[in-house]
């Protein structure tokens, strides 16, 4: 019996935990002082109420003989899997709704996509990012190079023409950085990735914060069909994280070696998943609807306008950032030169304000700070208040 | 780019598409026969009143502020944790709180779990048995073997001393021979594992329905705790198969090679999981109060019925079969020596009722056919009558 031994390179992430110890320490040290949390990375206001209602209209369905639902399709259920299209197309890209895959999350497709590639493939990842793409791929025992990004480039790395890579993780609007692609530049990869018959894995679980005109999916871009997968998640887009739904679209041209991908994932999820619970799907569905979408849109609002207040307080500060427009992520250089970890211990004991060190996300990360938009109006205004309070007093 | 080569091992299983295509055409050619299914491995009755409430409490609990929930712990909330170990305590099994991962459902665990262990482990997979255990280790490019079970032994497959295994799969009762293990069958296998230093993935769905004096878990067994792990859900036993949730016990003394599964399996969870739904979990913890209990158990104690009727028919016959008393399936020798296909055949034809042939769950289900108690009384006696007519009148 031999264990994963891959699970030994993996490198425990103390950031959170270490974030939360010391704001712990702080709290108890200071019990006076009301902390605010701009490290979250959670939603904080309710569901809307339609989302709510078909959620309960869909528990109420188990009561009733007529009404009852029992193993879901692996793939969703096919109003699911149309809603999800239909809203593709609502912003302009087409995806059949049998390209659809509805699942508990982002997060899960995001891991367990790496089942249909063999492991010994070169994944391409950027720096900084989500960790979770890092560590998904230490467990498979795939090689792993990083594409760097930073302030040059307003951390969007771009395709090394001198590098070959097999699978290309993107995140866009970016976590941590909150920065966006252009259609050019997401161009460049689509071209990059045919080029070298790879496939991206193209995260957009933050595309409902998008305003500017920049792509809301790597559909929009010509050729991406033939090499990406997309996986999104209704957290951001409807505040579900505490719901869990997803979905991965995976073109009917996508293949590789005569081999289906779309066929491939199915396979896979009909193995090792059962579905997604009815009345989350029924949730799923409310949300794009129309008033769905108002709803949703609404709370997206509020988290804007929190994000358009730290970045005004930035370009006041004359601090470098990005994000924080078309994300509720920004990304900010911490000022006077100050470590990722000296920031932070700055602005809790000055400030009595948490973030989130860039280091936790990557290498590139250092000398870099988290803040969010997941907060309340006065929370947020207040955190305003106090930084700018400290840091031009620093 | 190269896919996971593995997936091209993967025998279809034309299986239920066979049983629904063979079904339909007989449908079309004789409209005027109500078809009765007993190949159906899906409940039928309504959830429990207080399940249903539960989980639409926890759908209000999104509509507010105060409470709101966001991402759930990987592992899931604490109060699901302690009423899954309460409910082990019930039937005189000891876990920890901390030992019970909540998860989307067992099918996902039985094949998630296959990440913490190396590729290069023998799989040992009963024969019949539920397929998605060899197809899960099938993708990941395992070795398998099969420990066969026939009439001799009852369906239940008992370890071979000269056969070397690293992980084993039992399911009990089993689906599809709905036999179930004594307490001192158990403890060759777990003798034998430790023996072997392998893990056994025990698969526990069906506990609920066992009412005579056999073992509910795996941990029931002196030495379990150093040698498996055990995968249940509530699908089965609380009518979940829409609902989505199960749970995974590790114990803490579980290790190999100086690692705790316990932790392996947290950190895989941690990486390409993001916990289950609160209105499910809400759900979940309700099964396991005294009302939701009594209530789950009377729909067991319906299924129960059914598998009575039906086990008396075969009785009457003199048809062999096994199950039917502690699971909700039956599995019996296809009369006249009839093939699987050749009685599924002859029991749609003669008597329009649909079950499933036993190949479809490996070699040694070859000439045997399984039926389910989930279905109504009405139906399943109407079905005896008919069976019951066509079998003694071939």
């Amino acid at each position: 019996m031999q264990l994963n031994r891959h699970f030994d390179k993996l490198v425990r992430n103390y950031l959170f935990a270490d974030v939360a110890r010391k704001t712990a320490e702080f709290a108890k040290a200071n019990p006076e002082t009301e902390i605010i949390r701009l490290g979250i990375g959670d939603v904080t206001l309710p569901l809307s109420p339609v989302v709510v209602s078909a959620m309960k209209t869909g528990c109420d369905d188990f009561l009733h003989q007529e009404t009852f639902r029992g193993y879901p399709e692996y793939e969703g259920y096919d109003f699911v899997r149309h809603a999800v299209a239909a809203y593709y197309k609502s912003f302009g890209v087409q995806v059949d709704d049998s390209e659809v895959f509805i699942s508990d999350g982002a997060k899960s497709d995001c891991g367990n996509i790496g089942d249909i590639f063999a492991q010994d493939n070169t994944v391409l990842i950027p720096d900084p990012v989500y960790p979770v793409y890092v560590d998904a791929n230490i467990m498979s025992g795939r090689n792993i190079i990083y594409a760097a990004s930073s302030k040059e480039d307003h951390f969007l790395a771009m395709p090394d023409k001198n590098t070959k890579a097999d699978i290309i993780y993107i995140c866009s609007p970016n976590n941590p950085t909150g920065a966006a692609y252009h259609a050019d530049q997401l161009k460049e990869w689509v071209d990059y990735a045919l080029r070298n018959n790879a496939v991206i894995l193209y995260d957009a679980a933050y595309e409902a914060f998008i305003q500017d005109d920049l792509p809301r999916s790597v559909f929009s871009i010509d050729g991406a069909r033939e090499c990406a997968i997309e996986l999104c998640s209704l957290s951001k887009t409807a505040g579900f994280t505490g719901v869990r739904c997803g979905y991965t679209v995976i073109p009917k041209e996508l293949t590789r070696n005569g081999h289906k991908l779309h066929e491939l994932w199915y396979r896979r999820q009909a193995t090792k998943f059962n579905g997604v619970s009815w009345p989350v799907q029924c949730a799923a569905a409310a949300v794009f609807t129309p008033e769905g979408q108002k709803q949703c849109m609404e709370n997206i609002s509020y988290y804007r306008q929190n994000a358009k207040m730290l970045s005004d307080m930035l370009d006041k500060l004359g601090i470098d950032y990005t994000g924080g427009r078309n994300s509720p992520y920004i990304w900010l250089e911490c000022p006077d030169h100050m470590g990722s970890w000296e920031f932070f211990d700055f602005l809790l004991k000055n400030a009595g304000v948490v973030g989130t060190p860039g280091e936790g996300f990557g290498q590139q990360g250092k000398g870099y700070f988290r803040i969010t938009a997941f907060n309340s109006h006065e929370n947020t205004a207040e955190a305003i208040r106090r930084i700018t309070g400290c840091v031009t007093g620093a």
